[in-house]
């Protein structure tokens, strides 16, 4: 089974981290492409760099395609393109954030956020009602760091900063697991994990197993009704490339 | 792996062919135990069948406990016992019903249930609240089949009466995808799916990736909390023998 | 009217607490029968006492289905096997969690509810989503007491507790009725409201009246639909005692 | 124990059929005093109407506190100037709606209602999601009969339209019970109930039976926080007359 | 565009202020005309005071309707008698709370509202709800000031009052903007404004822009269902003079 | 006052009607650019095109900040790229289907939306949600008419299509007002209004309004949280050119 890991920023070492926590936990006979797109923003930590990420991720899936890549991770904890990218495919596409809140559901009654910077916690908390977890989420929390920084070697800092806010989440908040909000955060896991005592999830490697899951039962995106693929139609401008049109049907 | 599946009724036709369709969707690595008690209803269509079963499925879960179990499923589609059972292991625990609906929410913005009789469409329409999913679901159908017919050799009215409401299902509700509404329908998903030409999401299937998924990122249930091991305590008369509290802690 | 308390947990102490509360709040023609199984836990604090307790209420109602019982009370907070419970009779059931909520809307528009053990406060939360409430509760408190410390002879110390957990509630939460969250403080409740100043509600009593209201305006429960007699069918083990099957219709 | 009955319309025939009613079910230490306001619309079937009878609704619960009463039933299904009514009382205030849908929920899991007007629909949505109920409900229905017409001698046409309704609320809305949606339908309550066969909950008398509960509760209308009486101060014109700010405090 | 201001309590000096207000911010074309009832209460901080404002606020109506008006606005932070205006007249009714709530979503996502009395924030969140704005307003806060200490001269306490608590909420809400809660902050707002340094949205001038909108849109309130007109009907009493009755059709 | 109207797609004469619009219905010191990207798709019918337009979008924000623009419009009906767009300038952005529900809310207490393609009333109901508006609408509806379709001189069948559906919507959604779910539809907003004899609101020119009230209440988009500008970064690739980084701080 192939599954392409798609980062939404530009940051090759994070795309590089992730497809190795990606691959770690990957079944056996899963192989894990992990790519970057060569435009868009560096990190993802606003309305707007996630929405000039989407153009990116598209094309990454266009390449996919032409691959037979057996499902799509959307790297990035807004989830951004989930849905336009899920229109362009048969194949699964997984958004870590989602994948953390389903998983997270079937080990703890509720559970609270730790995310990067307090401004986007807007986006998760956005998230949590359109997928319906807003009720098992108590708290999103930033240890208000920049995403970048979980690619800078700082002694372990920027870690120390996000298990105090795990900590503060496991004894104020009545939750009996936590969610990490980045996809940078992949490789942390382990650490913080051991460090906090109670069960921390984190959605790279919950969407690899949820990827794998579809594809193992079979179960492809939907193509009736609202995520059929998009009419055939003209791009004009850059997004000529983007050429799905052709593709699709 | 070993992941034992729990039959909440008395139907032993019904536990093993459940176990078969478990089994030949599960990884190589796992293996599938599947059981039901020795107490209890012969099917379940009711609140009051849903709680007399409770007992008997916690009382599997207790062998399993001296087996080594890395996960359990909960195979009745009204999830009964599921956070009794959560509290009791810290094996994770997925109810058939939650595990089809986090499934179908990945591959369809909006699907519909067709379950057996109509009189426990409200207690699937509770557990959409519980979990979040009321949105996500558009309608809540019943065949009008009791759950015992679908082990009759009937020479496929059954299956013929299912498939005609997933028809209706797919036509009239805007929905991408149908969850079947009962475990005993789990052998028919490939020819009801074939029928239907849109994904259809069955629960045994989707509650056995969901399992793997979690016990291979090492993902159990929460102590921390709400389900935690209940508290030491004397339990009178034949609950007696259910006798977690001398296991736990 | 004969009216039956059935206390879900096997304290004897407890049942006839409860039963006294009751007696003296009765109309004058009302008779209160209380009861518990002999069979369950002691005390219920967990998902998992209540699922087991479930049985034993059963069981006690089909004792009072013997006896022309007029309505049903289930005297744990926890409302469990309610719905099960309405199934098999056509007499009013009612849960003193419900009932309790019920109205302490009519006389504050925002209340808080103390209860026992934190750990129960999931369940409350549960209860309030499914019966409409959860707007109307700002704030699920627990005073962190064992249920069974509430029969011991501790000079008070237990009820000064529950005491200052509802003064927190009045003083912060904004609310103008508090809701004992426990059967077991029902004869506490005049030394508690007399110290708080404002009304509170304790289930035991409420329930008392609703079931005496329904029954006055002669409403049974409805058997048409959702809460119809279960269907005719075999319950194996020490559970073919329980035959109800045999009753109805 | 005295309840006053206040008919918010100035319907004096009204006023004595629900009276009547009221007073059948009452328990025999209760004394049912019914009244309607000498000023407001003779039927209430608009926001508007409702409006403006509720300077006349708290002209008579003034009255009310001259005299005694221990709890007061608003008899519109609307529950006109429920909140203002409680503010300026201590005793409990009933809404005829309010009451039908707590005791409906009691012995249904979802009931539908039938009211009289069409434009009367939004009223009853409205106060299904102040007071949390809108899950419980699963059609608001309408007869189309003017309120009027309830009062007319018309050979049973009105009840036959109403019947009619119900029949298909029972029939196509998947409810254990119905809940009839306007005071002016107290007397009919047992025709139609003998028509449909189902649960049928009729305000006055489940206002009734709330309002005795409450009162033997001992359970008055909370004056910490948000209903607590009003400032004192000056009211301008002919509401001069309306003179609780001298009462209170 | 003649839009007519009423302030539904009958200070006289709150009404100027507030026209005063509206007409410097209204567009060139519009005339304002402020006015308040001869009946009512001085200020409004409760139910009571609400309801019994609500026949001098559709006389005010009644008024306007014989002089050609363009638009009403209600200006009480409850909306007293919102719907009710809304049927007697095909003009627009905006009320001042809805106006404000319906801006602060353009500019911020999510909003606290600072209020006079604590007792009135009960009325925001019902308005909150009803109008679908709950999830858009974190927090709703009083500055516990009484409506006429808004009048008084007192060497801007009252307005540094205000001031700290919408600090509080910029600091300690996550929000983008600030709604003030109260007709009689209008005059204050640019003071606020400028010592909070985030959007401060108030409701009077915001409901002469979206008068205003509407119409010049052409929109007018809808005759089509719920608002159309209330039927003909008689009125008794003092009310008889609102003789809406017989103006509309 | 200068308004910017970005349509979203590439069509040039939906461009300009949508322009001459806007510019009829604008107040008169308030001058209408209307402009569209070079590049995206040439109309918006799926996530995936409202996904791609976004780039476009921002680019259209950038040169409107160069040419002090007062606010701007997004007149797509899925209001893409709305958060991203209020992140990257100080002035108010609306979108056109937020504005045409807030609009509706205040003439009607219930609406429909009648769209484009039913693959697209999944976004409307996403959007309800999100904004707060999904108990005010009734049903969304399509005509089932491509957006481009709306361009073409077909003898008013495409118009047609449109007053059909309205007209269902009208007779059997139980609403006071119609929602027309296109920017495309803006030109016949005056004959659709005529045929259908209730309020229907379109949002072009419903933004404008909304747009022009902002601007003259000095309301700008808050930069306190979640939409200051997106932290300084690079963009790489082709969307180096939207170079906002630049600009902003």
């Amino acid at each position: 089974m192939k599954l392409r890991l798609i980062n939404p920023n530009t940051s090759e070492s994070m795309t590089e981290k992730m497809g190795l926590t990606a691959q770690e936990i990957a079944a056996s006979g899963t192989e894990i492409i992990s790519s970057c797109p060569d435009t868009g923003p560096e990190s993802i930590e606003s309305h707007f760099e996630e929405a000039v990420s989407v153009v990116g991720i598209l094309d990454e899936i266009r390449k996919g395609e032409m691959d037979q890549t057996d499902a799509y991770i959307l790297a990035c904890f807004g989830d951004p393109g989930l849905y336009a990218a899920r229109e362009v495919t048969t194949a699964p596409v997984i958004g870590i954030a989602e994948a953390a809140f389903h998983l997270a559901t079937l080990i703890s009654s509720r559970f609270s956020i730790v995310t990067t910077l307090g401004r986007t916690k807007i986006i998760a908390e956005h998230l949590l009602h359109r997928y319906g977890f807003n009720e098992h989420c108590r708290k999103v929390r930033a240890a208000e760091i920049p995403v970048l920084d979980l690619e800078k070697d700082d002694g372990g800092k920027t870690c120390e900063l996000i298990i105090s806010e795990c900590k503060r989440a496991r004894d104020e908040d009545e939750v009996g697991a936590i969610v990490l909000g980045c996809g940078g955060m992949a490789d942390l896991t382990p650490v913080i994990s051991d460090e906090i005592g109670i069960p921390v999830i984190e959605g790279v490697t919950a969407a690899v197993k949820l990827a794998e899951s579809l594809v193992s039962l079979n179960l492809a995106t939907s193509k009736h009704g609202d995520w059929a693929f998009p009419p055939k139609k003209c791009l004009k401008g850059y997004l000529s490339e983007l050429s799905f049109s052709r593709e699709i049907e």
